[in-house]
């Protein structure tokens, strides 16, 4: 069994490998120039930050379909410990065992493959139980900053959450792009909204896990026209669940992290900047969504903020 | 045995407790208004980044001197997993355990206690095996973007990295803040450089350790005189180690932590960022360094950025 | 409030404070001497041996309920690798995080605490953040081998698993001990099988859990009286679910770990074992269900063996 | 490069694919028969057990040389927890992460391959990251008791502990059975000890690591002669280290665990078991030595307890 022709005439079409030199681990990042920081700091008019994660706590997102993928064990290894003997000042330390994609996170480019090839050709092996990603690690994304655009397809859609199961499609990008009252360019952080965490808000992670609105598998050609730098939205699945081709899984994946090498963003609360977008018509802002650098991580948890 | 009087009577002089309500978790970082990211966010001239943390990797900055505070351990739960059957997109998975405080991170305010107090006067016992710190946890800091400042106390003394043991002085910081160019005030970030990260850079992480160069007991008032929102530098103890007074251990994590409610950062890979400031002669920038917001934990790894 | 005059009476029937010292913190276990395993070694007849352990793994019993107690999740480090160099021995290797009382399992002493108070009468507060348990901790069991008697309540009641919620009364082991042809005595091991664990092995772990039969809090005097060393069986919550007594919970687990200072074991798999003594008609055996010694842990995985 | 002629021409020798079926996965762990266990039993004189563990604590045997294989690293998540209300009776529950050859351990057929294979010609590849050893885990070893046999090399030559990089031979094993003063049968678990571990125990890590005496390449045949079901010493390297063959590194794990399919353990402690041993003159006992029974797992930890 392979992947159908449809898949991979959209991945020709969007194909970066070598775009950046052979070597290159960073993909689309390297779309954001000096430049287009410059120009993201300079959308900041009021200095409002908005944060976009989820907490990080054992009470998560995750259900255990996903093997491995488990939410957040904290535990404390001291209290109010007096290491330097009675009446001195005392510590308090603690541990996390999690999995990296488990919550608020980035897909580093290494996080998928198809056909035995990760991004820029390399070969999939490159993963190893060792060492891990020997390739398109998340370390090697040594930081993340950019302008950062809302698209608010629910609220461009005229509802406050889409179906689960809706595909969203470059028409909705369109329309929520003309809404946002900013052009996506070279370098931008899309942020696409659909409403769904609210199920997770809610208390619901089995509604919110599946099934799921997402981005169809028509919208990577989208992002590669405008040369966006990474995409993240509010769902667990980052596109539509279940699929919108029968057995074609996790298309959009494929694209976007083996293809065009872009990172991918899952689990991402927009809910509090739908509101402060809305609010004040601007959609577009400094984001700051720095992953944390394992060394040899196929992902990583991330905090983002929008600075408005 | 109590902390003696040399101790409380700075404690007096630099104590935040009531001064932003008595419910209040965050401290100094409530210095940190829209106003002052706004013009952190107009301190960018180039758009350049600087990353300043270290990797996270087995291989880290732990010694395994202090108990449970673990180098992180990255391990693989799935690699190139054809999920949805033969021939499908293939994923790769992974899990991380480490201690919150292992590498570059910060402190949380509920870090530290002393006479049975956290910061704004509550109760050590807050902090629970159960759920971790119920007040002051890093959880509770929801962004953290302001304006940084690099006080290169190596440079400004003249070396490329202080003494083992060196107390880092308020004058020390006059004359690094006169080499800037810019005055230190309200809700910026500070950064100290000592140069000593070199030695965990070099892979020599018993020297990096001990003797330690490091803040005197007498920063702090400084640091609350100019109402600094966090502190951080290039060390693992972050103070002077050992300690400038005999049997006053930790003393400044008491005062900042305790006393004035500000987040401490250790572990800060300050090297490249000296070499930038120091060819463009600017040393205030915008520094993106939000915490993962683990519920109920003292600290959080963090991957700051300075944009310059 | 506190515990009901209910409980403390039958505590004081069965308190063994003191009884082998002041400093004694593995109880019960006391009464397993070298005759009493001389003897259990010489119920061997034919040398079968029947394993009485869950499998570990990331599917395990725990659905969430008990906040920290997380299934093991397993995860390779290594896999086949030529550590020395390509076409050498290749080596496997991998690591683990479980809660200590996840799967099959021993409950240490200082498993349990009530009015401030552990076995022998030490304080709560020993167990610690920093070190666990400073006192009755699962490693200050060194071996755990004894002659183990199935008490096979839900056979000697004529079913095959005991309703949920049902308490197995001292009436029950009675009629348990005549049909297994043996009277329990010092020092042994007592199975008291009620089949509860065929929901888990079915895979309906919520069932599994609630509602369970298990001990009514008449049991311990019954075990207190024939100088029982320890008692496990084939349930989550070892003692039935709800509770006898509205509102006094876990009163067997104090009666047994606080007052008796004897172990408990959960999560038993005691199905072939019920079979294999049904088709030989003896119920006594060598029991072999030594704990991993980890230090100051509350208690500790364990793979028990029954040698017929 | 691949393994040298001396290697092939003792794995022909010893080689037992196929012998117990071309499913097997626990190999010589077949030649445990209920008779075995049942005479085994019947060597128990006094009923004294005599623990063969290390204690499981963040302070143990591994020094961070080999990656990913860490000490135990115990936490709290539950202390005296009140779960039922001010009052009720309390819990603690505690966690661990460890790598699970980290300490006193059994390592699985699946923990080595050579040339490609595992235990009776499996491909290597069957070990996989997201379930582990698809052939010959641990979990597959349902029980582990047999009769255990101390050879005392260490005393038979008049020493305390043997030198380090000094290679136990056949003929060392048989002058420790004529000691023992019983002769060495089929299904029988045997003990070598070297006095190593009296390195570890004195806090001495590393000399414990390396230079270490252990198994000569020439004792394999010893053991498949006498049909040993297992073989377990007091060191960390098993064989002798450095390796008597230049540049063939760990033979003695591939001859074992490759093609015997017999299961290794190491760093048990001997020490106390022979000062018993010593005394009464009687070298052979009961041994319980029950693996943990991870899913998918390539070892575990083990608390093996000899009774005499």
């Amino acid at each position: 069994m392979s992947l159908p022709d449809a898949f991979h005439d959209i991945a020709k079409r969007v194909n970066n490998w070598g775009r950046w030199g052979t070597d290159d681990e960073i993909g689309t990042l390297n779309l954001i120039t000096d430049e287009v920081v410059r120009q993201a700091a300079a959308t900041v008019r009021t200095g409002r930050r908005v944060p976009l994660t989820l907490p990080l706590q054992q009470d998560g997102v995750q259900t255990g379909v996903i093997p491995g993928r488990v939410n957040p064990l904290h535990a404390m290894v001291q209290i109010n410990q007096e290491i330097f003997g009675p009446g001195t000042v005392a510590c308090s330390d603690d541990v996390v065992t999690m999995g990296l994609q488990a919550a608020t996170h980035w897909d580093a480019l290494s996080h998928v493959s198809h056909s035995g090839r990760l991004y820029n050709g390399r070969p999939a092996h490159t993963v190893t139980p060792h060492g891990g990603a020997g390739f398109g690690g998340i370390g090697t994304v040594r930081h993340l900053v950019s302008r950062g655009v809302l698209l608010d397809v629910a609220r461009a859609r005229g509802t406050d959450r889409l179906d689960g199961g809706y595909a969203v499609t470059p028409e909705d990008l369109d329309a929520a792009e003309e809404m946002a009252g900013t052009r996506v360019r070279a370098g931008d952080i899309v942020l696409v909204r659909t409403g769904q965490i609210q199920a997770c808000l809610a208390g619901d992670r089995h509604g919110y896990a599946y099934p799921s609105p997402g981005l169809s598998i028509r919208t990577p050609e989208w992002f590669h026209a405008r040369d966006v730098a990474a995409v993240a939205n509010d769902t667990l699945t980052f596109e539509v669940f279940p699929p919108e081709v029968a057995n074609l899984w996790l298309p959009v994946h494929a694209l976007h992290l083996v293809e065009m090498g872009m990172p991918q963003g899952q689990n991402w609360n927009l809910e509090e900047l739908s509101t402060a977008c809305g609010e004040t018509g601007r959609y577009a802002f400094l984001l700051t969504a720095t992953p944390e650098p394992f060394t040899g991580a196929t992902g990583s948890p991330v905090a983002p903020v929008a600075v408005l």
